[in-house]
């Protein structure tokens, strides 16, 4: 670029930014998430942005289209071999594998960062966005309660934010696989990626590619199951006379799972399987009851070997992902989000005539010191100025340090106007 | 990669990530720091990791070698536009250029993120760090009362972490510009880098670069001033003779910050120049007494132009910046860094017999509401095993809730091994 010329910066479209007072929010989001996370006991971990193309490719192909490439600008270095995560578990399970055996397990992490992916940018998809997932990991097996503490997280850190009632889906991915096995369905994977198109396809859609490789009677069951919706779940599915052990032992997962869990919030749905061929037990999605079509917020489930592609051990574990960005630039998006203040002072102390400099800046120093967020104004100035400027701020105080024209320290209340004099030594807001 | 083979994975080169002991102490790092920033109304910024080439290289060419680009790994489409941020200056002034109209001024933020350079690992060099920025522009004018903020906001911050004694030198871009203007020196930029090196390459050293463009009595004249390390500074200068107006006015912006900051941390140096051109005025840096060899852990100083690459209005401003992950990785390295537990648990309920399930969960809740970190063991098992549990993790309490052993809930002090009865409804830690 040209000394002196001016190149005009754009957004780039799928990298979302905000401005203040909307960052403030996204701040404070993340803030409670961390917060419901740690109150459980887990850990956090932060992983490089940046993985071998190895590990992240591990999972198989289908995700390679997704992956952005690093490589230096004028580098003599070949550099192609790094990728960014597009994701928190691969991260997750080589962190995992490579740090085996300086971990205590079970292993209960949270992990809240970025991920990136090339995708076409839509509404809903960036190509740069937060995640925040919590998984446990232990050798050999995991107990069901952790099925019941991951769903209750989920549940407390989407509660912990203003986002109206939620509508958490419930299942277990053994009754399905069961079910289907106990039918004699041969390609079971493909028919679970049917039906978990129920609610966009609908009864008849789904039906009729079911009806192309499977049976009259296979496709009219496997509909059957899967518009089970009811707390009554174990009868209805026994009602169709399907017998199989997974069968059975999902039935009874589920149940168990169920009865722990906030009733209100969570509900039965047989017909969701969450795509990944790695789920295996317990799964769940969330979505937001005031936006039905907006898509899924957060979801999880127990999966069998989470690290299979790094260590040979059998690390089964059950984790969930909330997709903040994407929550939050939908709810932004619906002007539901309300603004904070642009910065966070809570205390504005004013400066009128040029000897209050020391005291302005002892004022501000004691306040600090009680842990109240204090701005000194920066310069003499009107008083009005300095109102306007605590108000565009969003600043609930400003005090008056003694001066001509008031002998006492004094606090104005900006919300109600109200003005006292105050002895700062023992003042608080 | 082939199903059911094994990828050993490995560190990769310059992306550090640690362990949940040390992660926990660098989340509380990030933690105090933002506190501090917060404390002085600093609002908090994020930009995408992610800018457009024209922007990262807006500074010239000398920093083209240290971009990451990226590009998809399997993309139709060319996407080589893009790099990594390799600081958060660049970022910051992108953003101010582009939101200009929705920001309010004297625009104070801080930034706390990663940043990534295509840089050959070495100690203390990385590929992915953490840097924390706290920087205010202005339009057209700033006050000399920020710099006076900023140097301090810096010394705190620094403070809040364990650090030991701190090292700050100060000066003012202005006295060594002045100083050369009235020496006649046409190439000031150069003698300013050279000078900036007498603490590496000492005296001899520095002269003999110098003697190359310059006079002997040039060369003299900008030694004895790089030599000026004293609170006498003003009297020195100027009895080495040199007119200028620039000098004076640099010597009196130096009087009055130094004056205003604690002089048992800060001290003068008028070696110092900070490399960047685009300093102008006041300048500082923070080293750690305790390692005198090790780099410069952060610095920062006043520039007249932040976003002239990409917005015509002359925005002044001030900043500094820490270089978070060089100096943990340090202390880390020395041994200086204290493990945290390894979980942010405080307390963990036990569970001893089958029936206390719900028992367990319920005190779990109770004491969660009060605002504390609890864990529910997750099965039925041995007491001592599930005390080695709280060991391991470095929790300090475990509950037990009454049971056919206990007929009250007690709770053991894990450092003093004391076990009490107590009444959970007002039991707090």
């Amino acid at each position: 670029m040209k000394e002196g010329s001016i190149y005009k910066p754009r957004a780039i479209s799928g990298y979302p930014e905000w401005l203040p007072e909307y960052r403030a929010v996204e701040l404070s989001w993340l803030d409670s998430i961390r917060k419901v996370f740690e109150s459980f006991g887990y850990c956090s971990i932060e992983t490089p942005a940046v993985e071998e193309l190895q590990v992240l490719t591990s999972k198989g192909e289908s995700s390679d289209k997704e992956i952005y490439c690093i490589s230096r600008l004028n580098g003599e270095e070949k550099n192609a071999e790094l990728g960014l995560h597009y994701d928190l578990t691969v991260p997750f399970a080589r962190y995992v594998a490579q740090h085996y055996n300086d971990l205590d397990f079970p292993f209960k992490r949270y992990q809240m960062q970025k991920v990136w992916r090339g995708e076409r940018p839509q509404e809903g998809r960036f190509r740069e966005f937060y995640q925040c997932d919590v998984d446990v990991v232990n050798h050999e097996s995991l107990p069901l309660f952790f099925d019941i503490e991951i769903a209750t997280i989920m549940y407390q850190a989407l509660l912990s934010l203003p986002l109206g009632p939620l509508d958490i889906k419930l299942s277990n991915r053994k009754i399905l696989e069961g079910f289907l096995a106990g039918l004699k369905i041969e390609n079971p994977n493909e028919a679970i990626r049917v039906l978990d198109k129920l609610d966009k396809i609908g009864v008849d859609g789904v039906y009729k590619i079911l009806n192309q490789s499977l049976s009259e009677e296979q496709s009219k069951q496997c509909l059957e199951l899967a518009k089970i919706q009811s707390n009554n779940f174990v009868k209805e599915v026994t009602n169709l006379g399907v017998k199989n052990d997974t069968l059975s032992q999902g039935l009874d997962e589920l149940s168990e799972v169920f009865s722990a869990l906030d009733q209100k919030s969570f509900s039965i749905d047989l017909s969701i399987a969450r795509g990944f061929d790695y789920y295996s037990g317990t799964i769940f999605e969330a979505k937001l009851k005031n936006y039905p079509h907006f898509s899924t917020v957060a979801a999880g489930g127990r999966y069998d070997k989470l690290a299979s592609s790094f260590i040979k051990q059998d690390l089964p574990g059950i984790g969930m992902s909330i997709g903040l960005t994407r929550i939050f630039s939908k709810l932004l998006a619906e002007g539901k989000i309300e603004a904070k203040a642009k910065s966070p002072t809570q205390v504005l102390v004013s400066w009128l005539e040029a000897d209050q400099k020391e005291k302005v800046q002892k004022i501000s120093e004691k306040l600090r010191a009680k842990g109240i967020n204090v701005e000194a104004y920066h310069c003499v100035d009107k008083l009005k100025k300095q109102i306007k400027y605590a108000d565009r701020k969003g600043i609930s105080y400003i005090i008056f340090p003694a001066s001509s024209l008031n002998p006492k320290d004094e606090v104005k209340n900006m919300q109600t106007g109200e003005q006292t004099s105050i002895d700062i030594e023992n003042w608080t807001i």
